[in-house]
């Protein structure tokens, strides 16, 4: 937890954002600027920058968010159509928050290459 | 372990691929059809289909994922500049082998959206 980083703020409460999954690992909220029909970051509640940051005691807690992701897509009903789960490290990849987020995305198709 | 699944063969080694990582969950190589100067895949040893298949029974499995990424970046120089990872579910996203999948991609700067 750190009080600088903004997710960590929004997985406390302390901000306020568009939760639409909250659970013991991860907590899920609506990005303020959506680039699908569907368009949610899922974050774990352990402050962990980016994925070079990555060590094998985040594995549970990084794990989960695939759990999480599970569970949107069927609470959201788009998990039969697809979608496309993103994260992105550094600045060649547009990485704006030092805290690890899954950009979860549906509701359209999804071109290839990603970006 | 699926015998027909091309990724589960990958992983037993029974087809050959260009293996850049390979530990006790997850092993990786190089896409076949490269969108960025580095594109590999990183895949859990253990079969799971999609995301939509995903229960708390693998969360250790692909956690690894984010350590394997991480471990690939630093052994390929790439960590500093940045990286993307993207897994595709369903046919809205274009995934195409059914066991979950990590494309890892670097060498050029991404853009937004992500297709």
């Amino acid at each position: 937890m750190s009080s600088s980083c903004i997710f960590c703020r929004i997985a406390t409460y302390e901000l306020a954002a568009t939760i639409v999954h909250d659970d013991e690992h991860s907590i899920a909220f609506r990005d303020l600027h959506p680039k699908a029909p569907t368009h949610i970051l899922i974050i774990p509640k352990q402050h962990v920058s980016s994925v070079n940051d990555v060590t094998n005691d985040h594995a549970v807690a990084l794990g989960h968010l695939f759990v999480a992701a599970r569970a949107i897509a069927e609470a959201e009903g788009f998990a039969k159509k697809g979608y496309r789960l993103v994260v992105n490290t550094g600045s060649d990849s547009g990485q704006t928050v030092d805290h690890i987020h899954v950009h979860l995305m549906a509701g359209r198709a999804f071109t290839w290459p990603p970006g």
